[in-house]
């Protein structure tokens, strides 16, 4: 294929945004992305394939995305990276030559060691199409389901499967509280809990899984503490792991937590090689120290400070706040930066301020839902650290807005200043507007 | 009623607002607030009275909120201020003393000169129920009526009038187009226009009114342009003039737009006497200008700045910087800061940046609709100015998120790195997510 200015090693949603980022900045270099699969999911869909969208071709990345921008696609695997030579091998037999690499390879799904994981219909949350349509037969002919790991995925695929497909689905979380690894408080895991009991889902929490008991199919999770559940398969997500096997055979330093190393400027310890989302070590916005975040909007987020630092230094990264949000029964839990927990861990003398609303205003709107919001300070500077809260199918853009506020290290006496718009139809009202109203009750805390 | 250490005349958002934080941070002050009305409507739920709410109990402002805080409410009218005793005068009789007053007395909507306007059946948009009573029973038995203004009451009366009840609606707006006087750019007035168009509301834009024609009640109004329409009504909402006949008569100094004059603390010129809300006159965030803005959004925060500083100085006023949104047909549109057309008046070298997105990804997920997203830039500094879009009903909160890059004085260059949460049924997908694209787009043109 030749030499390409830029070649970028992975096509999900970091490897699309570093590509597109590069184009932008960059107008006229060559750029090419070499992608593994034929057809690449949108990561983030991937539950609703199972429920809401109900087929994969409905949740496709466009190709046509990146040939309107003038980028190449080659689909191929990536089989060898020689620095020196500057230049891949691809599993077609092809060599590519580069000027500047981004390696956005991503991640796998962790396996835990557990006893029977050999049995067939236990899967785990892959990206590849045809991996996740041996998932797709197999919830099709079944009723009863486990999903061991109560993170994002864990209770949106519960969600998903119980809600739109109706089956008996069972979840099974190691720690006290599903999304509690994910950086929710413990005050919003148990409403979360709750409304995924109100769809049916079971919950087992506080437990591990022994084994997976049966003849050739799994017929049974054993629970650490002795329970049984019968099922007709399992969904194993209980994390992911960063894909570096690229970058370690090739030399390049790994961080402490298993991603490859990178500068702030997306530079892996190769000047020539960058790297952004999954497969990079992360390093926290608040103490610098590294943090595990797997999320595509962190990933996109280095795709564009490493696609636009390729041939000139632009931007730099800040660290990760780490901004979530997810949906179970119409109802959204979110979160941005530090919990609570995560907040008096790392140090931090942490005051809390709370606000409830109404999602319209007057109440009486049509649709109204409550919304439940908590911000995080550190009382010493009065700085917001985080927040989180529960709302309503048209709170989503709010996480955002707490977002901005941790972004640019606003103190709780800036927040209660904030300058939002509202409207009777769409937002609180500026009476009870929930951020603000969080932080003149922390205010209040901080005396 | 003896003396209270703090006494807000006016029961609206502002003084709501004002009441509310004087309490959170003086927590043993006796706090006394004066309102006119028995009943007190949420302001900006007064269109969606005639509409989607249906009725003026659905729409009132709840006195428990004050009471639950151990706030005093009055209902009477004050009739005048003594400042050198430190007293007012309510129209019952009684005598008030204060030791810090507030004054949120709010706006009257104004009157143009109109010939005919003495004529029945022509309304303005007062915030008093028994004047909004003889509206709605005008409107309960006509077919045809004509709304003189297309600013954002104008047109929330249209859709209303129009959509709910199924009236004639002509709306009349003397500028090239609806909004326009609000601070959106010309293609987003277009696009509220159409949506507008498409639920059957006729627009006239360009033109004013000549006269009201009729025998005793309104049968005709007759435009600049010569054009006539037939109507039973007529709604006036033109604009709104601060209510500042109480503090004129104290004394106190006025601004050269007729507000109330504050400093950035919120004080009068009487160090006693703050005020809050439509009634103050405004500065601007970027040029320090005064502007006019009579939201309930900013008096919210004019009034959580007075409460806070009553005894002791806490907080600042920073300049207003504008957050509008509204919905026309299932379609938000909002905007925060200055359009594009206000920066050139205010003399910046405006850059704009665009970007598109649809507001869930994939874009199969349920309940698709498009955003455009559209920001405003400084090109010397590459700070942003301000921000509009439309997009679905759940995007709201989005024009907060711009609000929040505009107070933090972020660049463009900053926005690009935006941490944003996002979710495939909440969101935009982290790839196109449009703030983001927008300011990248800015920046591709900035060179």
């Amino acid at each position: 294929m030749g030499r390409f200015d830029v070649v970028i090693v992975g096509g999900s949603s970091s490897g699309l945004a570093a590509a597109l980022t590069a184009r932008a900045h960059y107008p006229n270099k060559e750029i090419l992305v070499v992608r593994k699969e034929e057809r690449a999911l949108v990561p983030c869909g991937i539950p609703y394939i199972f429920g809401t969208l109900g087929s994969f071709s409905k949740n496709l990345i466009a190709d046509q995305v990146l040939s309107k921008q003038n980028i190449q696609l080659k689909v191929s695997e990536v089989k060898s990276l020689d620095r020196a030579e500057k230049k891949i091998l691809t599993s077609d037999g092809e060599t590519v030559g580069y000027d500047k690499l981004i390696l956005a390879t991503g991640s796998v799904p962790y396996s835990p060691p557990v006893q029977g994981s050999e049995k067939k219909n236990i899967f785990l949350i892959r990206k590849e199409i045809p991996y996740l349509q041996g998932l797709m037969s197999t919830i099709d002919r079944i009723q009863d389901l486990v999903i061991v790991g109560g993170g994002f995925i864990g209770i949106e695929f519960a969600s998903e499967c119980r809600k739109k497909r109706g089956l008996n689905v069972s979840l099974v979380e190691v720690l006290p509280h599903c999304l509690m690894g994910s950086g929710l408080d413990e005050e919003f895991c148990v409403e979360v809990e709750r409304a995924l009991s109100e769809i049916g889902v079971r919950i087992f929490t506080g437990r591990g899984v022994e084994s997976f008991e049966g003849k050739t199919g799994v017929e049974k999770v054993k629970l650490t503490d002795g329970k049984e559940l019968r099922t007709d398969a399992v969904l194993i997500a209980v994390g992911l792991k960063p894909e570096v096997r690229l970058a370690e055979k090739a030399g390049l330093e790994l961080g402490r937590t298993g991603g490859i190393k990178v500068d702030r400027y997306m530079r892996t310890s190769d000047p020539n090689i960058f790297a952004c989302g999954d497969c990079v070590e992360k390093s926290s916005f608040f103490t610098g120290k590294p943090v595990k975040l797997m999320l595509a909007s962190v990933g996109a987020l280095e795709a564009r400070i490493a696609g636009a630092n390729l041939f000139e230094i632009k931007r730099e990264n800040p660290g990760e706040i780490g901004v979530f949000s997810t949906t179970v029964n119409e109802i959204v839990f979110a979160s941005a930066g530090l919990s609570e927990r995560a907040a008096r861990e790392s140090g931090y003398r942490a005051v809390v301020g709370e606000a409830i609303a109404s999602s319209k205003h007057p109440r009486t709107m049509p649709n109204v839902a409550e919304t439940k919001m908590k911000l995080i300070f550190d009382s010493s500077t009065g700085t917001i650290l985080g927040g989180q809260f529960r709302g309503g199918m048209d709170t989503g853009e709010l996480i955002n807005v707490v977002s901005a506020c941790i972004l640019n290290r606003m103190t709780a006496n800036d927040i209660a200043r904030f300058q939002m718009g509202t409207h009777p139809a769409l937002t609180s009202s500026p009476v009870t507007y929930p951020l603000v109203n969080a932080a003149e009750d922390a205010i209040k805390k901080m005396g």
